[in-house]
């Protein structure tokens, strides 16, 4: 049993997306079916309808910051009731028996998670479709409570930006005394900066472009700090127990190692591929530095920062954009030129 | 006040160590003057008696595995008398007043540790000089106790290789049901194995030569990989907690990256420089891993690491030598034929 929805799906890594219908299926036991009423907009969903990374089987239905409605539940579902906001992020399986599923972690699960979009389902086969369409289905423990009071429109790049920036914010166990720096303010650095300081973290951008000081004070930066002034770079020697690194193309790393203090990590969350130019040994063994990569983060603990934005009123940056204006979105979001994420208002796809 | 004592210096970059007549300083209220009774020889020794990396000022006198008698205390002093026996490792003076001396991580200072041989003594200013020598005479903060029991010889390499590799373990907490491999089977290599063995973990040795697996599995090793052998490799995927990396040159890091677990860490304990070829971010984002790197350790550390050998009946394995026979020393570690450190009987020296 399925049902035929509307979408936008790119049919090739050269037409731009556009109208797509395509089926669901029905809820299995333990799935949950979700009205989708907004989705953020990931430079993952770009990269993916443009085939950037070889991968790519097509139509992609993009989209994996979703948040909606809950419709009907499977009969084994316990958590969720119809009627529910719920949100859903970049996975919607795992192998549920690995360590690291046992732990909670199942972004790192030893049998690869099964993607948002663009990932045979674990049980049928099927290729999973995204967040750019008017429903979803996912399995029971995939799906995110929204806590009551947070904007809808804000909390869906929560499930992505947020989550990404949490993680190693948590797994590096920042908090009040913490000195953390976020390199780059796009829209996972925004939500960087909003974390680090509900935190209780000192907090510093670094930026390569003057300009950014108001609306990185205003997103919580303590300090703002220009990577390309040396002067400013030595004045923060030895500072950050934690950079996290949001920038998403090769750079040198060298800048930063100094900055960060005894025992600190550089974590790389945005950048995939070699570092270069190549990162020198002698600056981390000379103070026990690392240099450590992190993707998204578990179930229990994209909940854990769900909840602690409802609690702090936290929520993204956002421009509400109509589906049929996604293309433009991509060309803006190619330019940095969206403070901080787009988020497509789903009812402009079934108008 | 001073005293002339016998040691082996290098002169120059191209002259081998001879004799060396010169002078210590007569005891401060705070330091412990010491006979020194048997010195470790380290690849450190070697690099900067050859000046390979460009800053050794000469002459020196090398050293710094140090193993002695006090034969007098400053009267400040208070943890030692005389006829104690007593270590000197790799620093002898830090700032003592900022976070990382606070912490006791000296070996961490944010101004600069004065090393055993080579530095300027921070208050006459005069170059220090090492263990390849007579007598010393180090501020009582940096002397270390060696317990009752530890054979005097196989101590010395503890000052250096066992707290390089010490810190680390401890460090990342490695304890019963950790999985730690060890990289490269030399001073460093066979202190990791019998360290991380005593702590109760699992664990392995990595290596490029086969035939190392009787010695391996004598020292403390539970299994050996060639690191050569991409299916011995691929058996090991995902497997350790900590891998301690011990080769001294540059060697590419790929294929040690998937062996470790999720959050799982490489670090650099031997080689200084760039990692080359670059290391790719895409398995540390995807397991959350992390390249560090790590220095000696603290001076309360290393009394824990000597204690903890003293209990535990660990020591290194040596080839006693005679300070005349030090070239000679130096042109069979340099073609890695050692098991698995030299030490110099400093008695040689007087004879």
């Amino acid at each position: 049993m399925t049902i035929s929805i509307r979408g936008y799906a790119a049919q090739s890594a050269s037409t731009p997306l556009g109208p797509f219908q395509f089926e669901r299926r029905d809820a299995r036991a333990d799935d949950v079916s979700i009205e989708i009423l907004y989705c953020g907009v990931c430079h993952s969903d770009l990269h993916t309808a443009r085939n950037d990374w070889g991968f790519t089987s097509y139509p992609v239905v993009p989209g994996h910051e979703i948040v909606g409605r809950v419709t009907a539940i499977g009969p084994e579902v316990t958590k969720f009731q119809v009627g529910d906001h719920v949100g859903v992020g970049c996975m919607v399986d795992s192998c549920l028996s690995c360590d690291a599923c046992d732990d909670g972690e199942e972004q790192y699960c030893r049998h690869g998670l099964t993607q948002t979009y663009g990932s045979p389902d674990r049980i049928d086969g099927s290729m999973t479709h995204g967040g750019y369409s008017e429903s979803i289905t996912v399995k029971e423990r995939f799906v995110l409570k929204i806590p009551a009071g947070l904007d809808l429109r804000g909390a869906a790049p929560l499930l992505c930006a947020g989550i990404t920036t949490w993680s190693p914010l948590k797994h590096w166990q920042v908090g009040p005394g913490s000195k953390v720096a976020i390199t780059g303010l796009g829209g996972l650095g925004h939500m960087g900066l909003k974390l680090a300081k509900a935190l209780g973290a000192e907090v510093t951008l670094f930026t390569r472009s003057p300009g950014k000081e108001g609306d990185a004070r205003r997103l919580g930066a303590d300090a703002v700090v220009l990577s390309t002034d040396k002067a400013q770079m030595a004045a923060v020697s030895g500072r950050f127990d934690l950079i996290i690194d949001t920038v998403p193309y090769v750079h040198d790393l060298a800048p930063y190692v100094p900055t960060l203090a005894r025992s600190g990590t550089i974590v790389l969350v945005g950048y995939l591929g070699p570092l270069e130019p190549a990162v020198n040994s002698v600056p981390l063994i000379l103070g026990r530095k690392a240099i450590a990569g992190s993707v998204i983060g578990g179930i229990a603990e994209t909940q854990e920062m769900l909840d602690f934005c409802g609690a702090h009123g936290i929520a993204s940056d956002i421009e509400v954009i109509a589906m049929a204006d996604i293309e433009a979105a991509y060309a803006r979001m190619l330019k940095s030129d969206v403070k901080y994420r787009f988020v497509i208002d789903m009812a402009t796809l079934k108008a």
